[in-house]
């Protein structure tokens, strides 16, 4: 958050096999998975529904009403990245268009999660180049002043590193520390596993109450039935 | 609002037949038909368009952060309900999925309406479960604390006794006393009549000015024309 | 902003054939042949994904809760008009709901852009009759206190002459004054023809970065690399 | 929430000497002594700081831009009383200002709880007629839609029933159902007595860890200490 | 809105004893005397309390995060203006601090109005120089790009033309067109002088019911009362 | 922002005689010679008006309704630190009140920064402990949950690693780096030197046009005086 005008060029990504399957999982699993860390803000929204992704990281730190730092970005990105894209201050315009989401996506980028707004989105739609951002706007930025690339940044509330696995789908967007990815790639698969039987059960009728054991606890805190 | 740890087993539903009337108006027009009182905010949003519902009130009191008593509520719910969640606080966690989903449906449940947030917005577009939220979030909730379920609520800033009516569409959620459904449909049905009509002849270029006779009262008013 | 009670029923509408050269361009590049002035707040959202229209500006001065004047406002539409709604306070009530849409439709409206709520939404979409609004309410409104029609407006922070060409698409909302249509049209031209050059050498790998010629004065601003 | 258009003269006022009791305690330990329930949201706000009150409600439901019934809820104050204001959309505009604020103090009230806006807050402040809003506007009402007086509303998302009793200081406002005001009032009374207690204690520097015996419970959780 | 990089010297105020004489009825008898017209948002506060001004406007159009042109608009203030600024988007920085004060307040400007961020605010709290804004910002602004000054602007949702008249105090801000600030100032001394009187009657427990001669258009209007 | 449970007991503080520096240069001047990094967001505003601090951070991180850490936080207090706390997801309740800060006072805290909501706020000011939060709420919290203590935090939209330098006011909170609050500190000194100068020359009437020689700059950006 406090170094301007700086590139890594060199970062530990996380595994892209493990971050590969965490896509699968989606980010409310992944969520869990991860003991309840690691949320971006909910204000972040897809500017189309459906997207379900993971990649890793490639941080950029913007100016306010300047989208300078993202084309240098865009050299930095590998296949298989996620560009996550902060601000040094509140902003709604719109940094992101057709043009460079054609540049990302022909270096194999998967997806930008912005904290500030894209445009465009129509065509961004018809591309299938998926961003989350907290706005919409037309208004175009300038190319005037340093950010950084692949520093840490503060994005929608959340510490990104680097190289951190991202997933994001409609429920939101999950950071997961590069060096925990299979870890937690492991956790999400066997949540999964468990939830597909629960799904039958629940859908036979069965009672979560009965299905978790709930009745007993809910009488010992004191639950009350009326008739 | 003021009952925690209590679940009343029977309530009084609203009249089914009246109330699946009221489903074809919708919320707008139902909300006409009440005399403009009983409408939900309008931060309500459903999770995709197109869905009308109306059903009976399974109310539901959850603390922040918490949804067990969304699986004590799932219990309670016959087939033409709609369950209706308020939050002890604000709170914008994700505190349904497509497991509860699964459940409610199963129990013949036709709607959720939360003043809080859901996730596994996809799968419940998928299941044609609808959902009415303030909020999508990934973060899941915990089951440790009691709320109450068949109590008066206040959900999105509207009071819901157990067995009201609720009509919901992409316009919002109107909330209607039991007692007053049968008449509150036969209102509707008269409205609906009448703009049937009225759409007929503004097609046909015919002004509301002259159709609903307002240029005499407009010009009571002082309305000034300058060519 | 400050008469009320008046309709002007002579306006000086921007060039035809250069308001609809304007469609095309959509609000973005639009916004940048402006020199970034002109756009509405991003909070104004279409109803629906997909519309981008352009057309001369009908403008409406509405008071709280009572949406008489749309009816005024309706005789003084011509083909290829659209109306640009403001409140003289906040309201998120839904003014302008399918009768009133059948109405401007029937009249040559090609949309409306509203600073307040809508209704009737599921409709309007399948009329295809484009809506940019900043809510959605089922909430209708009253008919009793007098606005204004063509008069100067502020509509969701931008001011709006009757007569000015208004473009909208799902990026955002652009006001373009009457006299300096065709001459941001011929700008918006020459923005897009270079667009289309720039696109296809990005898909092809070609970097912002050279494309533009940035390396110098990146560096030159005192961008480090670090490897 | 559902009736408008009546003024209900008899209502069951909390006890008056319960009542006056809990102005002492303030919002916070009345909350806690309600067992968290019954606070309203934190978005209303005191015009000025400091006032500590406590009384028994009259209810008004109000129309958007409409005060009418302010004046029709003057007649109903009885000394003792707080007024608490709803509307039945959301409003911003400025209610109430000196001279209701004139009125309602020559009629015994204790102060205003609107979720809406006021105005006059200057000289409000001078008379020290306390206030509660979520909003402060000079934007003035009309006198033309029927709302009503003593009705149950739901004010900032929460039920006030008339006759309830109501607490407010700078830290919020709580609503206490008329029956349990005594009961309430003993409760805030001991949570009180221990306070002073602990207190004491904390300010001798003692830790809260040690007052609390929390060392064995955060142990047990799983706490590690790491030098 | 649409002007960039000009500024207009010549500039017609209005006349300086009306706009003098409404500082003192403040801004909701003023908003009232215009027909309840020209008021700006209510999110504008003032930094302190109890400030209560008129003055006549000097406009500022900035650009995001660039107070360049404030300094510009310094030298074009006269003794008893008003600044008024508003920004070509979104902004919440601290556009102004103690070093421009110090430069307004010495050509005798009476007053900042901004559309934006404002910082050192308790030493302009000392200074006793009153400014009402959306936000306090540490974070200051460059001085890079153009903006203009005198001409037309829309501050938090009014539009002001160069020469209005501004008032202010802890209720909101009313713009008065110059070529009716004496008129208003005559409504609003009228206003006044009812005002005081009616104050008198209020206080010694006549109700604004009676006062007012509402019982009979109440009982018109269907009121009911139920004991 | 990925470890709970966890308590730091060592950290590195930021040296404390260049900390005691910063406070009297305030928030605005601070971030300035940061080059403008290290704000947290505006939404963060302080209980009362006037307290101007600078100490080092000991960090908490939080569960939604939960202040259990806050205890554990304040065994690692050394006098001249401020406690930052941040939450794992939104939340408005009251954390902290008048018990925890007289701990936190006894302990040697100069301030509390949170990311959330405090309650007993008139106490707080009579006790001058400043605090600065997004929200007041007199609900109350549990304490159930682990959290973190000495982790690094996302607050307000801004990293915080323990031993950080805060520096608070009215303007705001900003966060200096431990290695760099030496220099700062210099740079600070600087700034404020010339500052003072410059605040003489602008009282007596001399333009930052001229003193900051800026109409050349201008006239070359293509501004345009008309008289």
């Amino acid at each position: 958050m406090f170094e301007l005008g700086v590139v890594h060029r060199n970062i530990r990504r996380a595994d892209a096999a493990a971050t590969d399957r965490l896509a699968a999982f989606g980010a409310a699993t992944v969520h869990e998975a991860m003991g309840r860390v690691g949320l971006m803000k909910p204000l972040m929204r897809p500017i189309y529904s459906g997207a379900q992704i993971a990649g890793t990281a490639v941080t950029v730190l913007l100016q306010p009403g300047d989208n300078w730092m993202l084309h240098v970005a865009a050299e930095q990105i590998q296949p298989g990245d996620v560009v996550v894209a902060a601000v040094t201050a509140e902003c709604s315009d719109g940094y992101f268009g057709d043009l460079l989401a054609t540049s990302f996506q022909a270096r194999g980028a998967r997806a930008l999660i912005i904290d500030a707004g894209v445009r465009d989105v129509r065509v961004l739609t018809e591309m299938r180049f998926p961003v989350w951002s907290k706005a919409v706007s037309a208004k175009g930025t300038i190319k005037a002043t340093l950010g950084s690339v692949n520093v840490p940044v503060v994005c929608a509330g959340m510490l990104v590193t680097p190289g951190d696995a991202i997933v994001a789908d409609d429920d939101g967007i999950v950071v997961v520390p590069a060096a925990r990815v299979a870890a937690i790639a492991e956790a999400a698969a066997k949540r999964e596993a468990l939830e597909t039987e629960k799904r039958l059960k629940l859908a036979s009728g069965i009672l979560g109450l009965d299905m978790y054991a709930m009745r007993e606890p809910l009488a010992a805190a004191g639950l009350r039935y009326i008739d």
